[in-house]
């Protein structure tokens, strides 16, 4: 499927890790849509073979950053730019850590180096990187940036932790880096606010089985899957959604907007 | 308990059926907490022997009034006047009634003259009654106008039907009507987005069982009861909260901000 | 432009009344995107001659149809999948219109006969078309359905009178019909709510050049106009957004997220 | 004024800095409504003779904190305990300060050394405070914790900075540690979202006296003062509020639901 909607734009894409990533999937569908990008990931969290793969089969290049290093990105963009002969009309912020919750520490009990960790990889990185492109003058007018969130920044899921204030921290800067780039700059800055997904970091998640299976019964066209959210990506990318931005978007097959649905109900109605 | 909170305020309920209404428990602690008020009902709706228990109990008068009826809302609005001797202070609308629920008729099949019924009592008594508040200038500065509402004016419970709407449109009127009672009156306007609660309406709705259990689970502190809802209402009438106005309160134990709970989780996990 | 977004794609259109409406730029770019559709407006809202200029341009018929009439939406849509040829895919609703608005009413001083009016024909006719839609089975798997819809339904704007409320009613029936709807034919449903916009209709209502003025000043890239409305909502009718469904969908150039500008408070501060 | 709504309650008010600090009108009314708390501020915001006067007139005791310390927080808790001779009913925490705005370094140029000092002092603080009272179990059931915040967390204000996110990442604590304060203490977890407030902090930021006086325009019963803020504090610490938790509460003369005021639209209307 082609309808060749990123036709000579140029981006960047961060957080694609395999095949299983959105940001991977992101990448096969902005290639088939016409576009030229750079992928790039932190050195520590690259699984090279398979992102080289990811990398031939669309034609990019990839670049190695650490997303909270100012000089790294900085060497990112400038390359980039660069790599594909001009200001870019997208980038991609698919990125999220959080210490606690691989090493098990409840959010009641947080060890706080752990926080300022994962609140620097999954929330300041996206300031980072909007920072650098902002003042590099790396996108051109009508760009879009979207970084990917989750709902737990409105209501909580007692598993999700400290990425839940993560994730509200990031839709901030969405907003707030949104009113600069757009007055200043033309350009818009949007998250995607996407169903659990079973990517290989999600899976990671404590109770995610159970989680998904009630998410699937919750949402009225079922959980919106990776391929999904690169399709909605693109559309994000696109020329035809310029006039959006600072938004949170739920793509979710209507979980958000659920209170309660009937498969749900029936288990608790005996 | 009492605190004199209301002590010489001056009001009108409408919506007390039995002693399981909010509306009902609200006319017992304004009692209590120093009020004067006058009860109103449908006369289709009344139990006239109950009411009036609640009258004397209260020392009110019982003034019976289709609130759908500009004049009856007049007559009721200065009559109350007259038998409190001055300006109101505080009025709460607890009305709903969906004939398409009764009915049993499902919300993609709905009799549109039964909607338009629901909508009448449910939704445009609201702007009915603000709008005779406001035309008679009843309403003391810094008084208080309360209407109740429930969370699937956001979020879709499948056997809510037409309610749902019913409900956003109140809640909308709450708001604009808030806008100019506000600039024009200094008096607030808000809603307050309940729990669901097992009143004598309430119970008629299909699958309520099932559903309060479950939004028992899915509340950190409980559904919040009809005698919660009384409290929190005096609060909302005191003049401790005068500047707030235009707002959608959610006192539902935490259900609103709750994306799943463990319990409920713990029944898709296996 | 064009992509082939919506290459052999079937929808109707509602609401093209001249050049300057957002129905009547979404119908351009649907043809051009490759669909075809059938343009239908309310007879005595027609204004023949132009909207057969619009249908000639565009191969489409024209099915005049009474929105708030069942009997009519029932013709329309059983006659517009005989001359499609099939199933739809796509559907938008671009209809409102309030009395109190035309006839200078003031929203506290409502005539309520003329809030009913309005509230048919912008509210639940968007009902009737979901309910004709559902119960004919008209719509194709994935198919989307798309409201307009304005802001004033989460704040006041003093102007926009019981429009304000319509509106809430209007995307509340997103979500309560988009549930069913995703559930039961796997369609989705949402709204979209788009900067003021001078549209022949706008334009009609009390300081609207002010206010679009202010508008302007508040939204970080600008109002959106028609023409990016029409582009948006051909996102929405493609299949690259299949997941999002029961959304309401800012599209105003950052206005809804923007407390302040610094242009509007430069007015202020002196 | 005193109702006794506080009567018997023990707590804990951080952040009153001098005569204009919400902290200090609510310490105030919390005394005048029959409460016994503790005062505690940083030992470096402390301005030791104010908040002395402020400790005898409620017959409170001071006890210097850095809200950043977990050693200090917990000396703090216990303490505070023994002091007043129990367990606690009720928490206020308002403290927010951002290094950006003090030193004039712009959104999209932030020192990130500063920001992080920011997020901890302004928002990780009070998880940290959560935190020590869940660990100590210093609350008593049905005790109440109130965070203050501002509206930047939902929408940009251009002057606000980094704050805004500081915000939004403290409303998700509320949300967060709500839900586990819920289920496991029976505690309750709010945030008030307050108007702009002449604080001698918030006199501070660079163009505050234009966006007072837009807000002010903007408020149908005008910004909401200190008095008023500690006044509504009171009904979140009282009983009567019990089942209202992960809420942010918007306490602000209808600001939030204000799309645009008559005034302001006439400055734009020529």
């Amino acid at each position: 499927m082609s309808y060749n909607l990123l036709k000579g734009k140029r981006g960047i894409i961060f957080g694609a890790l395999d095949e299983n990533s959105i940001a991977w999937k992101t990448a096969e569908r902005a290639h088939e849509e016409g576009a030229n990008f750079v992928l790039t990931n932190a050195p520590i969290a690259m699984r090279m073979g398979q992102i080289q793969e990811l990398a031939n089969k669309t034609g990019s290049e990839i670049i190695p950053a650490d997303a909270t290093s100012e000089e790294d990105l900085k060497a990112l963009v400038t390359r980039a730019m660069e790599l594909l002969g001009g200001k870019l009309d997208f980038v991609l912020h698919s990125i999220g850590m959080s210490v606690n919750v691989r090493k098990g520490k409840h959010y009641t009990d947080q060890n706080y180096d752990w926080t300022a960790k994962g609140w620097d990889v999954s929330a300041l990185s996206f300031h980072k990187v909007c920072k650098t492109l902002y003042q590099e003058d790396a996108m051109n007018p009508w760009g879009s940036i979207v970084a990917l969130t989750y709902m737990a920044a409105q209501r909580t899921f007692p598993d999700y932790n400290d990425m839940a204030d993560n994730k509200a921290y990031l839709e901030s800067i969405a907003r707030s880096f949104g009113y600069f780039f757009g007055k200043d700059k033309q350009v818009r800055v949007n998250t995607i606010s996407q169903s659990p997904t079973p990517t290989t970091a999600g899976k990671g998640v404590k109770g995610f089985d159970g989680f998904i299976s009630y998410a699937e019964k919750m949402s009225p066209l079922g959980n919106a899957t990776a391929q999904d959210c690169a399709d909605y990506t693109i559309t994000l990318f696109s020329d035809l959604t310029r006039k959006v931005t600072m938004q949170n978007l739920f793509h979710d097959g209507g979980f958000s907007s659920t209170g309660v649905s009937q498969e749900v109900i029936e288990h608790f109605d005996n």
